[in-house]
């Protein structure tokens, strides 16, 4: 068997980089050796020989004799500056950091370039499901329609428990983090942060797009309410956290993470618990799906593992949209067709709306399906409040060219009243 | 953008020879154009410049011009004439015809290795699912445990209409051959020899083995009857075709096609219709899932456009495993947990059985749900009888280690009063 042979720079020795040094001691195919593992804390007991330990970043960075670095720490600054040097000393580099990755990715698409150097980060996007991979190698004929995915696991696991369980958003959140599928601080997850990053790593692969990842329209689950879950319920729907990236026109992409209501023909129906999946829709292939654990200790491990196999052949990504003639840039200029709800409507703006198209009101909670124009969307104030719930219809995202077809009624006559 | 410039010698203009001459007519990012087309039938009217087209093989195949054959002509021992003639002539080749392949997979192995030409073949297995490509690329550190997938979209889509329609397996074959689900001669579908090719170009790109497909264990769904449609919706499963190859133990893999029980758990529950789906279970990564269209004009364009994709980079498949030093090897010395529908117990050996655990019987047919040896079972006369049929158990693969903690009963002392 042919390939390079890999000395290995590891950063952090957490549950994914402990599980690399299992494997790597026994892939001897791999032929990947790990060096030295650099952490922070050298006080702790670890379960590898102490002299791979150091607590000098510099003494990996810049030795000669590595020249593969693998990045497993939590802290994105820290992660960007240590993969930066790494790219800059000509090491390559596998990193799980989406979040460094999300924030930085203009930074480091310059520094591959620059010094040749290769940056693998399958592991940051739906842990072992090899998506980034896949859009890179397969979907690279300019026939990409859109694609779709539950790619959090914490959001995904609480609203499966929400669904099935009946349980309320804050119980169900309590019972995530007692198994493990929550942080104690869950806000990147639950508020959508987390989710967001990946979108902006998968807008970079798919469209070549490389957007600040808070620029993108996006709301996490945590404002929602158990009317929501009734109302999904009713009509047999789940709700869902997805991302999802969608060519509106020539050169145009919608970019978004939101709740969405999926219906059963959906493939994303069936994603339940901690798992992800994702829907890759093209001219020619129709649509495809794929499905896996997006976190946790082994399946981050395996993507980490197979980024480090694919560098054995110098693999890199070519980020081939990055580099074709056709453009593609982020647009707000469409509409989706919403489910909002809310307590009462100081809190939201009727007039944002092109048509409302159902009203329900209770004592208890009140909410509408209409369509709203993006770009209001994200003006809107109340877009963001923690008081209001917003999920989008299935099959909600409308083109521009198609909106027009439909009659635009602001605020209808028989729902007037209830309004004024 | 890189990646050099392909002149292709495209054989067979069907469906998808057309679907791939309009693609490459506009997607000039491949920088890949058609010098000549080989045709059987020179009088056909066709869309596309009459001066490209030639009945001559040999000028595709001695045209130093031409460095990549796309080979898409239905006959397989022709196609393998062309196939391994292009290898010879340095010419790569893309080739979706997984009769030809699972045949002489030996054979291409060699002359892809003497010449140092690519063979390709994505479209040869689950159409447009990327399957032998993450086979090759993401699922090649030794971790893998099995690979269960539904890769024949004809009888997924009859055994659909069977359980979901309440049709009989004629009916439902004849639903599917005027839809264009299944051919006009369905036997290489219904008899699983499709299947079969299928899951030997699998075997060689999960364990590196390189078998020939008849000495594999397998059956389809031709023999199917009403009782087994019932058995199967009163537990709550779905009967499908499923292609299975599994690590046995040390060296050791199972490697079968038969008709399987499948529970709602599965991903291949959902699997319906046309469509394919393939679990693949590792170590790390747990369960993973990949779905798509199996088969069809657009599916198979997609997957060979993709493959002439990466050819402008020159990827060829490593085989990893065929070179690795653990070597894989079919073995037939496990067991199996069936369900076994006959007429009458002069169709089937109650003795090759190891236990028969569940036995039913009406005038109308009878059933048993036991367990029996592979080897035993592939000696058996009543195996591949017709008036026979036989659907494995959900996880009905059982390890010959695993079978000795079972107590085996041979035939029980309460059934033993009927079968004598």
């Amino acid at each position: 068997m042919s390939g390079r042979k890999l000395t290995i720079g590891l950063f952090g020795f957490g549950v994914v980089g402990e599980g690399i040094y299992n494997v790597l001691q026994q892939a001897s195919s791999l032929q990947a050796t790990i060096k030295k593992i650099c952490i922070k804390h050298p006080g702790k007991k670890r379960a590898a020989d102490p002299n791979l330990f150091t607590t000098d970043a510099e003494a990996l960075l810049n030795d000669p004799g590595i020249n593969l670095i693998v990045e497993l720490i939590d802290d994105a600054d820290d992660a960007f500056i240590i993969v930066s040097t790494a790219l800059r000393n000509g090491k390559d580099v596998v990193s799980a950091n989406k979040k460094m990755i999300a924030e930085h990715l203009p930074d480091l698409l310059a520094l591959q370039a620059e010094h040749g150097t290769s940056l693998l980060y399958e592991a940051s996007v739906c842990g072992s499901i090899p998506i980034i991979r896949n859009l890179e190698e397969y979907y690279d004929n300019d026939l990409l329609d859109s694609i779709t995915g539950i790619v959090n696991g914490s959001t995904n696991f609480i609203l499966t428990k929400m669904a099935e369980d009946g349980l309320a958003y804050k119980d169900a959140l309590l019972q995530a983090q007692q198994l493990g599928f929550a942080e104690s601080n869950p806000t990147l997850d639950v508020d959508g942060y987390d989710a967001l990053n990946k979108l902006t790593i998968l807008l970079a692969h798919t469209y070549g797009v490389a957007a600040r990842p808070t620029s993108l329209l996006f709301k996490g689950i945590s404002q929602l309410h158990p009317t929501d879950a009734t109302y999904a319920a009713t009509r047999g729907y789940k709700i869902k956290l997805a991302a999802q990236v969608r060519r509106m026109g020539r050169g145009q992409v919608a970019a978004q993470v939101l709740p969405q209501f999926v219906k059963p023909d959906s493939q994303l129906f069936g994603v339940r618990n901690e798992y992800n999946g994702v829907i890759i829709e093209s001219h020619l292939a129709d649509q495809q799906f794929l499905y896996g654990k997006g976190a946790g200790r082994y399946p981050t491990s395996s993507a980490v593992l197979s980024d480090i196999a694919a560098l054995r052949y110098q693999y890199k990504y070519e980020y081939r949209k990055l580099h074709s003639p056709e453009k593609y840039s982020v647009t707000q200029d469409y509409y989706l067709n919403v489910y909002v709800s809310f307590n009462n409507w100081s809190e939201v703006s009727k007039w944002d709306f092109e048509s409302i198209d159902e009203f329900h009101s209770t004592q208890e909670r009140q909410y509408l399906a209409g369509t709203i124009h993006v770009e209001k969307l994200m003006r809107a104030d109340w877009f963001q409040s923690p008081a209001v719930s917003l999920i989008v219809m299935p099959d909600g995202l409308v083109r521009k060219d198609a909106i027009a077809l439909k009659s635009i009624k602001k605020i209808s006559l028989q729902l007037g009243g209830i309004f004024e």
